[in-house]
């Protein structure tokens, strides 16, 4: 049905109205829990959007109180996004019995504890529990990463299916993908189907390590799930990585019998 | 701005953007934290559009990960929605000392207590607590009401300045002003403005009674807030209502100090 319509809206005048739709979310995509409240100019920077087209979107986002302007005459956030909040979040919401074992994760290895599922071509943190220490791996819930890099996107893509590597190098636009080995990629994704975890450092950031193991696998139906542990690689020795992965073994069995997020089953 | 983008909107190509835009938050204010999957039925129905509209909207939000189609054929909650969630609870969150004093209040008078903002010519409830009672008035935090009707609202149209209640009926679409007593309302107005607060007895719904108190007064920068306690009329009685106003007065004041959601700075 998509493809359908996608290719229908281009050839009708309706095409305007669905590009709109998509920018103004794009426009909502630049605010985040820790920046809620931004500039014009922010938001332009952000969206890579068209200064006018921004306004004419602020405007309109305004008028249906999505957003509102802060008496600094920066933008924040409008009444009506309590509601959407408010429905997102009890979906969304890791049980408590999970967030609990995420909590002792993250206490018993000292790393940052998170749980991300793949989302289309990105993958997105849907719970996390933060390292004491104060040099900690920092995700927020609702964070997206590219799907190329890093052990937990490794591990997902893994966990999609048997072609779900090929299939995602087809799929993915060509400014993802650049910059990336995607020979490596291929064979770490390999790598992780045969083990069922994968480690790495420095690929998203310099200095930066992940381990992730499989909470469940994917379907057309379900997203693939995994839990990781992120911090810095001085962290992430060959001494210490054995024994946070069989933490997260631990954990990841316990997070299977506790539950996932309602809009993930 | 608002006006002048609005009308150079309609006389553009753009309209149809904005009125997509607009559209499809309609598709997305159908679902809530207690409806989170609705058939594609209950969402013309709900939000009243056409339903090639709705497929229309539907297939763009799902293409932009806000909602996502649910094993059983039904729209849900989409991966991208998390980050709004995390961005609207942020800012909408009701500081906990608040919250706990909203949970006494409840405990104390056996009511469900809310704490109302006004938003534009709406009322959104922006906290709650509810009753311990099985009989009870139910209201979600995001729920949206009219302006015209009840105790809370009648007090928030109070706090907002002294010709609101006239401006309120002058810029009301018709629909909503009809079948509403509005000699009445501005009565209303006038004796919960001497008042300071406002008692309704069935107003929205027969058998539901409603009292508030101020906590904020509002101007053209900060929205009034209110708090209310709502319940069964047979509960609100001439005896009990006093009662109810002193223990609202007490808890509103310590609101005053422990804060709003930062939403409402």
């Amino acid at each position: 049905m998509s493809t359908v319509n996608e290719v229908s809206d281009r050839s009708t005048p309706e095409s305007g109205g669905v590009r709109a739709v998509t920018r103004a979310f794009e426009v909502l995509q630049c605010f985040t829990a820790v920046r809620p409240v931004l500039s014009l100019a922010e938001i332009v920077r952000e969206s890579g959007l068209p200064r006018t087209t921004v306004l004419r979107l602020i405007d309109t986002l305004v008028g249906e109180r999505m957003l509102r302007h802060a008496a600094d005459g920066r933008i924040t956030v409008g009444a009506r996004l309590i509601r959407l909040a408010a429905f997102a979040e009890a979906a969304w919401a890791v049980p408590e019995e999970t967030a609990d074992r995420m909590t002792r994760l993250a206490q018993e290895t000292g790393e940052t504890a998170s749980l991300y599922a793949r989302s289309g071509l990105r993958r997105v943190a849907v719970g996390q529990s933060p390292s004491p220490y104060s040099l900690r791996h920092v995700v927020q819930v609702g964070d997206e990463m590219p799907l190329l890099l890093g052990a937990a996107s490794t591990l997902l893509v893994a966990a999609s299916g048997p072609d779900a590597a090929a299939h995602l190098l087809d799929v993915l636009p060509a400014a993802e993908r650049s910059g990336v080995d995607t020979d490596a990629f291929r064979a770490a994704v390999a790598d992780a189907q045969r083990a069922g975890y994968a480690v790495s450092h420095g690929a998203r950031e310099p200095g930066n390590s992940g381990v992730a193991v499989i909470v469940r696998e994917g379907d057309e139906r379900r997203p693939a799930v995994v839990l990781g542990l992120g911090g810095p690689t001085a962290r992430f020795t060959e001494e210490r990585v054995p024994v946070f992965l069989e933490a997260l073994a631990a954990a990841a069995a316990d997070i299977r019998r506790s539950g996932l997020p309602a809009a993930l089953d």
